[in-house]
């Protein structure tokens, strides 16, 4: 049976502050620069969310669109959107919020959500420049 | 000798219907809902192919894409674009016309058209928010 | 008090087919090509949503954007999203479906819904390439 | 002599949030929704400014576009970007930071900076979805 | 009768060299910079073609889609695609080949060309973030 | 450790010829057509680098992308932007500058850049509609 790879991308905005707890505040400024301005600044962050499976060959599909499109809001956006994410967004306390450690997040968040098929990458925008990938290696 | 991925991007215009000949209407209707709708509605559908093989030395090409181009307009595009997909297009008949679907129809299609490469992806977006990928996996 | 001129971008998904009743179908077909296929295509609308007015001095808001927004999709994309427009679509009857005739009927579908502001502008994309504007001219 | 519209595109990344002084919190929370959360959120703002005149016949030029580029850096950029926009931004305060009212703001820092034309259009994207667009009237 | 604006995206690929000859070596370089460098750079140039006018009672459309890219094609794509601008391009010689120059030596190429309707507005974007615009003004 | 993958989108614009010094005049007309212009064409050229890495426990970052930028501007923009590839770009000399061959010697130029991560894949499109793509394999 074939294996095809479905993607649908989703969005949130959110304000974030780079500056970890493991070092000084000169060291802060010096390492994030402007991102580690101390009221934070924001984003409208871009996911792409891919699944990989067969087909089913009743329906076609590898999930439903739908399906997949609640699961992530529910798990995901409900949570980031519109919020401040140092300091509410429960998966992220204790980290730096880079793209790096929020695309790693969200995969904690959906790798157990799908049944008929695999969470297979998430793509994170920051900004349409910059990007942070995790495939769960 | 190294190895280069090389990608064309195509479009095509289409109407479709999500229905399975193995469901009855209400089930249909609810697995597919409004693309269910028994008229049909449509898509602009992008699609990226990718080839990958050693550019040649005394071309620089791993494929001219001229020629790229012209392989996939009379295989997928002349025979797509501005169809019915469920009526019209012989590769996806017996099939529901879903984005997976389409997808593995087009590899069948492109994949012994390469001689100096080898296909290795495609990518069609359905809409600029939901994306199949098929690698003939 | 300074005009503000705001917009929200939405989009459907619709079949069409073009072909003019006050033409012999020889020349429909010569006339609209590919575009006259009996069963139709389809395409991606992307629609633009344009109204101008003064910011409200408390709100800082020429229209709250949610407003805008639940009036776009109750008057355009619920009738035209997932539809056949040449057969479907109530305020396109005995019109061809041109990009140009699309964007005429959704503007008298929105001109008397905005009270705070004024509707200036609809932009209508039928595929990234092609677009059709009413300004009410 | 010909007038020809210039377009420079340039971005930045801030926090805001939506609340009114003039207004109860709860009046707040129920017109503005998330967009009011205490702690704010954030967007990638795309600021697109328009400058119209002649081009000089000498150098072919309605403006270098590497001086427009340095003035809105200058006047815009440097003063919002990375910045939460309610508390550190001189010109929003006082102000609910809609696009609206924030793209007014620009005007107001950008139309004195040019000489040998004149600022004419100001597009802001909070989203790729939401704009709001300045004239100057 | 309604006026509808109708737009078409094409795009070429061209070098040019910002030299002015009303200016000296040492001028030129200050002023253009890295756009005077001596063999040439280059870009993709997107150009949006609009016109205004009726839609036809018949027809419902300005002007047919095709017959507009035919004219684009052959009165300015034909002459700029996969040339270098400064020497090979007729009515851009004597010309500084800025942006500003360019969209109004194509609107000389096009404006006598359309007959059911009438040219409206050229856009030429030299990168995606610096755009001309002329309006026959 | 998890490993991330990032990315940072970057741009140059730049002129080239595809002429192979293998070929005699009448077959690189014929091999590449319009790209065979004596006095060549031009792209804006949007270069995506990936590197993969583990985040620093610390920083939450794979690597600084200030930095990445700065090691990409510095070995590859500063070389390669407002250039004529074939004449000025010491790393292509002797090849004809098709995607394929300018991504490969882009690899060359960055693979020995990195040192708390790996580069990983390098993106290159020539147009936004033809890519090559080099994972250094």
């Amino acid at each position: 049976m074939p294996l095809v790879y479905v993607t649908r991308h989703l969005h949130f905005s959110a304000a974030h502050r780079l500056h970890s707890s493991l070092l000084n505040d000169e060291s802060n400024a010096h390492l994030y620069g402007a991102c580690n301005n101390p009221l934070g600044h924001g984003h409208n962050y871009d996911l792409e969310v891919t699944v990989v499976g067969e087909p089913d060959p009743v329906t076609g599909m590898v999930i439903d669109l739908k399906e997949l499109k609640e699961i992530v809001q529910r798990e995901v956006i409900d949570r980031m959107d519109h919020k401040f994410l140092n300091f509410e967004v429960e998966s992220l306390q204790g980290m730096v919020p880079t793209a790096e450690n929020i695309v790693i997040a969200i995969w904690q968040l959906l790798k157990d959500q799908f049944h008929t098929c695999r969470l297979y990458e998430l793509k994170l925008y920051e900004t349409p420049r910059n990007m942070a990938v995790y495939r769960g290696e």
